[in-house]
């Protein structure tokens, strides 16, 4: 690609607005001195947060309307055309941006999207993707809440897109090691949709290792986990709420006697690199994969920290074309 | 009930087999000199294991064959009749034992339980019942692996079984708040089998608070949560696998550089009772709910204490009777 990078960021979107996204922004276009960020928002909010102090690379695209979190889907759609998230996603639609981030209503943007930019040939349903941390680094698992249900050539497709990403993302990985989420007990071997996405996926081009289960997802066995939408919200949900559980009951346990307290004192260091390794903000930043064009997704309610790494997984996949990539080997398996 | 409290106890199940079972036996017996033990398995290993040494309130009853953790459930029910785990569950359906606990295969303890103890009527399918660690102290969750899809009937009756157990055998929730496991993403809200669940179970005779998320499992919101075996069994390896991953990372983070390992120590007498609060040995033994008959498995991979944990659990509900309770509780659903 010639022309300099360009990512375009929803700046009204999450719980904070541009008050966390403006800043990401900058501290973004710092790091990526040639990259392109064009902040879409309202004049007199992105103006406030710039105070007329924004570098060479970063500029700004108004927008009447900001998406609330609460809208409904078909009426963000519908009503807001010219919103902050809406016109992040036309500049990618145009081939003027090579990527949006929001963190704004994830149905709103996931039909936006789905609107504007259309799916990729051979995608029937978009996923979300995101990295989980586990032994071996991290695991991307899909899809995380898109599509409550799916079919098993959905799940396939899911499967081609996940290996793609974490081929391009990761670089070590030729060929990521694919599992399909299913569960070991000894009399069922999951449902008749995750058998037949199995023989499916036994047959497609990706290094395909077969059943894998919910504890797999941290081990070191596989590198792209893949699962319908509930199962997959069910199971990211799940891992958040017992870390937070956790480290709730480590709080607890530590501050309970004066003696207690000292021992956190002396444990503070590997505490803190423990904390560090966890940071949800640290893996700030689902990839909407399927549509023509890249949609990162950040977590609405993080910080500067979380939002400016979802500015860079834009980068990161703008940098790598993961959209070009999926679409040539959808199409080589179609053709193949 | 007037007769002392009979627990059968499958001798043979497990990883180490009898030499966790009866050691874990004994310590039960000790610890409830009212409750008759019957311990099922090879004459050989049992009076190896026991040597002579047996309290009065612990028998035998010997049986040939053992049903191996790689048995087919099908085979294991035609083919072993004179296994352990089949003689421990036949104590129950016989009405001479009230209860009966195996680390055994859970294909075939479930094939088993229904083939031989039958449903209680108005419940079409067994479910796995666990209690899950959370912040009000514990959830019960089910069902955690029997069925790998389920109907909203089968749902709704799962509902009324955790409300029946939550409420017995806690005693204090005498209307345990009792929720359905969904996906809070705003588009899409559950597929249609969870839909059509809430609405039966919103006019059942239960507290029902409506849909809750995975990360609600662990707060104190609710107290039994409802979903189907994948959604279930991934759900709780979620869980164990990210409690794992985090006491891994903390166990390098804590000993990295010689400072740290002394911090550690500082830090022990936290840690442990961190450790202790959220060893999974403490929640051991999951209850098989819907058969005519108590029937509680233990973890196969468990230890003494986590045994004497499953043991107690069979103890507990057989106390209350709640396979009693719940054929009522359905029967006045069912009357209604």
């Amino acid at each position: 690609m010639s022309a300099p990078l360009h990512i375009a960021i929803d700046a009204m979107s999450g719980d904070r607005g541009p008050s966390v996204s403006v800043p990401a922004a900058l501290a973004a276009a710092r790091e990526f001195r040639d990259v392109r960020f064009t902040l879409t928002g309202r004049q007199a909010d992105l103006e406030r947060e710039l105070q007329g102090a924004a570098p060479a690379n970063v500029s700004c695209l108004f927008a009447k309307d900001v998406v609330e979190m609460t809208d409904h889907p078909r009426d963000a759609l519908r009503r807001k055309k010219d919103s902050s998230m809406r016109r992040a996603i036309d500049l990618v639609k145009t081939g003027d941006a090579h990527a949006c981030v929001s963190a704004g209503n994830t149905g709103a943007l996931m039909a936006t999207a789905h609107f504007v930019l259309k799916m990729l040939p051979g995608v029937e349903r978009p996923a979300i993707v995101s990295i989980i941390p586990s032994r071996g680094g991290h695991t991307y698992m899909l899809d995380l809440g898109a599509n409550a249900s799916c079919t098993p050539a959905q799940l396939c497709q899911f499967a081609v897109m996940g290996s793609v990403l974490a081929a391009d993302l990761e670089g070590a990985h030729e060929r990521p090691r694919v599992g399909l989420l299913n569960i070991g007990e000894e009399e069922i071997k999951g449902n008749d949709v995750v058998q037949a996405a199995h023989n499916l996926m036994a047959g497609a081009d990706i290094n395909y290792v077969g059943f894998v289960e919910a504890h797999d997802i941290f081990s070191d066995k596989v590198d792209v986990v893949v699962t319908d939408g509930f199962t997959g919200n069910v199971a990211l949900k799940s891992m958040e709420g017992a870390a937070r559980l956790i480290a709730d009951l480590m709080r607890e346990e530590f501050t309970r006697t004066p003696l207690r307290k000292l021992g956190a004192l002396a444990a503070r260091p590997a505490i803190n690199a423990l904390r560090a390794r966890m940071d949800p903000r640290r893996y700030n930043g689902a990839t909407m994969v399927g549509f023509k064009g890249i949609v990162i997704k950040s977590h609405g309610g993080t910080d500067l920290f979380g939002f400016q790494r979802a500015i860079e997984a834009a980068v990161l996949e703008a940098r790598n074309d993961v959209t070009a990539r999926i679409t040539q080997r959808l199409g080589a398996a179609r053709d193949a």
